[in-house]
């Protein structure tokens, strides 16, 4: 293709993104931020042999048009539909799946390695943003790559963004990269001055000079970059949006007996003016109206995130000790106004979960008390220093865990469903769940008198609309909340966090057939309420455990354990998300799937109640 | 204290450090290397304001002995006594617990952010060694701090080594800088005859030139080293036996309005010829005669590991596909024999076990068969990669955990108890636990017939002295094995690797009250045989789990959940370690402090079977 076609296809995939984005929502600024990025290396790589993996996957939209999925790109995001990231099962060009940031370099060295050894002529390339780039696993892999010394090639696109705003010294560093092509001017200059230092009548003493500047500047000049120091070869900082320059550079880069990092420069929401504007607000955004870039909102009541991002104003207003934390993600969640309201006491850390959970533990043990507000998914980047770090130790750090659950269209890279099961495996963790916004708040405000590690877990989106109490209200430690509580019902459903919603619903329509249900808000995952789950099971006839998280391991698994050890023999029935990853869809199909609606949840119990030979058949005798 | 006195406490420390941990093991090289080191900080800074955090704490012996644990450091690594890393309950000059490596950059800053916000004037100091360093949390610690621009102080420990011999650009990288002392004295030498230039003669041109040399070596000079393109202040290297020189230096740090980084050259072993000679050995070594260095090894069956290290040789000759990887390990985790026959396809990433597992992942998708060979406790840092890279994609990447279940000596930070648990919650694995050495290396066999992630987890030390088979035998997938099968015996214990055995003889015990007991070694945790429990669960009249790793979650916890679903009301007993974190101690202490010697196991179970009102008593009938 020529250069102008090149430019024609890069309009026609900017406008095909930009439809399909606003209809469906995605990830819009970064994807249009590599148009040309993305051309660029298909003009030159032959991805039939070589291979690509693109870190966290959002700004690969252009890859998967070009790659056989144009016609059914319009489904992106939807139910069995195409991903929002790459993904092996879907196309033989998605070489590696991706989600969470930073592991492109160690991925792309693993494939590059298995083509050596199999003795496949490949190059492989990683594209990273400096955003990614900020992650530990990032550097960890430069660090490997840089010692074997194979010729891995990594793309840095540098759009000068995290999700929000990039941070840290790194970002700084690049920055300077970009800002001082003087710089690179200036080395070439001294190179040329000192080569041709035509002083052979200035005495000896001035030529040793010369001779150390010699040195001296190639020492300089060899370890001139961060990147250079790890054994990259270092290239850049070159334009993002000019095709034909990155096709000479790209085209070269196969010659280097060293990796290779390119560092591009590209605008974040690149050709749409909103997302050039905006790009953190138009990162992830959902539908949007194209011509204005308004985001359609439903009038909805208060997201969790938006209550938490009150509720923590008022917890660092009455407690000076109170910090906060975020890897990367104040905008998203919701941390931006304490950032602005208490800048001292604010910490965005960049991508990096370990980082920031250990730098908390730090802070809890000089006697702050830090909150860390992550999402679920991205957490379990952490369980490592969670256990060792804070946990071990008994540091009253709080994890503020937004996106638990399942989140819809982003898909099986990013559903919250593990956070239960995997921390209630660490002693000393405390893991709260609302049943809604308001107990969210309520919860902080709890956890803020204790003096212990604690995880509090809360759902992407709306909140259920209920009233939002100002005052704290009593939240009785490791006790569960009995919302419908009936001596001479049958079945006893406890149910954590989302489902203490449905499972009333259920109870709802189980009365209509003529069961009558207790419902138990359980509040806490760990420490069990087991006085009340032993109180309820001698009267009822089924316990149910209702939960928005896998079932291996997760809250009901804990009141099998406990009704195991305490000898116990009511029969136990467990809802919650099986064990297999689920794939992206609405937050109404995937509960649909996972039996996680009222509907679901009423019937599983009435077959259950069946086959036990007592339930609904009894009772309406 | 003059230098003379300091340079014989030195002498007086090194003689406690080398006769104690001749006597208890321990970390003695890496602690032999900080005398100095420690000498001159503590003689520098006042630490009862002042904070110090040891990266992974197997270097503080000097900073125990100096504070207040002199008379009682004979009792290092011993049930009760002093623990061999810092620990924050021990003493009020171990600020942050450590253990597992590179969290000491994040929680020096986490401490000095926490005193700027009380007000408190207070130096914070990070001592990390080049080993951790490598790991990505490092990096993402340095990269926050860099940006921050506060005082932090960090000291790199240099001692070219990880715990076997350091590998990564990073580590040539600082091999460079301690090799050229002359291009310091060039950079300096420069500075000065650009400053000096005397040609006011010799026209525009040459000045142009001259300043484009100074500006460029300005930029040259302050992004000179990999640290200061991350914000930091880089002195060094420096000799750390050189306590004067140290004192000199370290005096100085509190000057700079940046974070400072003093890289400290540094001998491993340093004054104990042995350790001087094999650092590795001598990194965390058991008991050994002082006067020869020989380690004293009473007479025992082969170790776990030493079967893992032979039939991974023969994994990877049957299959040219499989590759090891080991994150700065080969000769902990037995892979140094693999590196020296099969170097190719040996792959060490040093400490970054996020990397080591999305490099798998990444060759995985290669087409290759990468077995990762990781202490079960360490393996925790990579519980995402896991997930996200490796099971969410369902390729064949094996891990090879060992020091699994409890480790003894090196205490709460390094036990392998989580692994069972926090694995199962993650869909697509597998989880096989071996009862003794053959049937580890005959499930390295059977995993290798599969196409599927897989985790095989073992513990330290020896073996039971079984028969190892050359060629491969059955092991049946997801079918646990019956040893003692009897149909009318009355118990069933599923029990898992170490505790088979010690079921076996609880079973004699229990034969002996006339109980008897079916044992079956469950060989898997995920795919739980759920068939063999049903089985056994319509006969007997109590199941009961055993295992070497925690109760919360775990496999105890999956068999209760199994028994839930199955509608089987069977009483479930499950035996292993508590929801608490075990201290240090011998294994044999440990195990009994947990309830699973053979007499604990037995005690359990007689206990449970008369509060269930049957067994041995209706049983002596």
């Amino acid at each position: 293709m020529s250069l102008e076609q090149l430019k024609e296809l890069a309009t026609e995939i900017r406008e095909l993104i930009l439809t399909t984005v606003a209809n469906n929502g995605g990830h819009l600024a970064p994807s249009l931020g590599t148009v040309e990025l993305t051309l660029a290396l298909y003009s030159v790589f032959d991805f039939s042999k070589d291979r690509i993996v693109w870190d966290v996957g959002h700004q690969a939209y252009t890859h998967k048009i070009l790659t056989g999925r144009r016609d059914t790109f319009h489904t992106l995001r939807t139910k069995g539909g195409i991903t929002g990231f790459p993904k092996r099962a879907e196309s033989p060009f998605d070489s590696f799946g991706v989600g969470h940031a930073s592991t492109s370099i160690s991925a792309a060295l693993g494939l590059l390695i298995a083509a050596e050894i199999e003795n496949v002529d490949r190059k492989v390339i990683a594209v990273i943003g400096d955003g990614a780039l900020t992650g530990g696993e990032a550097f960890e892999g430069l660090n490997h790559a840089g010692q074997l010394k194979k010729n891995l090639i990594v793309i840095l696109n540098d759009n000068e963004m995290s999700i929000d705003k990039n941070v840290g010294a790194l970002s700084e560093y690049l920055s300077d990269l970009r800002l001082m092509p003087q710089y690179h001017r200036a080395k070439k200059e001294i190179e040329g001055f000192i080569k041709n230092m035509p002083f052979p009548d200035i005495g000896e003493k001035i030529l040793v000079a010369a001779n150390s500047v010699r040195s001296g500047l190639k020492s300089a000049i060899v370890s001139g970059t961060l990147f250079e120091a790890l054994g990259f070869t270092y290239l850049g900082p070159i334009d993002g949006h000019d095709i034909r320059n990155m096709q000479t550079v790209f085209s070269r880069l196969g010659v280097f007996d060293t990796p290779v990092l390119v560092h591009v420069h590209t605008k974040k929401g690149k050709g749409y003016a909103p997302a050039e504007k905006s790009p953190d607000k138009f990162h992830g955004v959902g539908k949007f109206d194209k011509a204005t870039g308004r985001v359609i909102k439903k009038p909805a009541p208060p997201s969790y995130t938006e209550i938490f991002s009150q509720t923590i104003l008022d917890c660092a207003a009455e407690n000076e000790k109170v910090v906060a934390i975020t890897a990367a993600m104040p905008t998203g969640t919701g941390l931006k106004k304490f950032s602005e309201i208490f800048p001292r006491r604010f910490f965005d850390t960049g991508i990096s979960e370990e980082h920031a959970v250990t730098l908390a533990a730090g802070m809890a043990a000089g006697g702050l008390r830090p909150m860390v507000a992550i999402y679920s998914t991205f957490f379990q980047r952490a369980y490592d220093q969670i256990l060792h770090d804070v946990c071990l130790q008994n540091l009253p750090v709080t994890f503020c865990l937004d996106r638990a659950g399942l989140v819809g269209e982003d898909g099986a890279t990013h559903h919250g469903v593990f956070d239960m099961a995997y921390l209630r495996t660490i002693p000393n963790m405390n893991i709260l769940v609302p049943k809604d916004e308001n107990e969210l708040r309520q919860m902080m405000f709890a956890i803020l008198e204790q003096d212990k590690p604690a995880a509090i877990r809360y759902p992407r989106g709306s909140g259920l609309g209920v009233k939002v109490v100002s005052t704290p209200q009593k939240i009785p430690w490791g006790k569960a909340e009995i919302l419908r509580g009936n001596e001479t019902a049958n079945v006893a459903i406890f149910a954590v966090g989302t489902m203490v919603k449905n499972s009333l619903d259920a109870a709802i329509i189980l009365n209509g057939l003529k069961i009558s249900v207790n419902v138990i808000n359980a509040r806490f995952v760990k420490p069990l309420d087991t006085e009340t789950i032993k109180k309820f099971a001698q009267t009822v006839k089924l316990i149910v455990t209702c939960e928005e998280g896998t079932l291996t391991g997760g809250f009901g698994s804990a009141v099998a354990e406990f009704l195991a050890d305490a000898e116990i023999s009511t029969p136990l029935l467990r809802l919650g998300v099986p064990d297999k990853f689920i794939e992206q869809g609405t937050r109404a199909e995937l509960l649909d799937i996972c039996g996680l609606t009222a509907e679901k949840i009423s019937q599983s119990i009435t077959e259950r109640l069946y086959e036990l030979k007592f339930g609904f058949l009894t009772v309406e005798k």
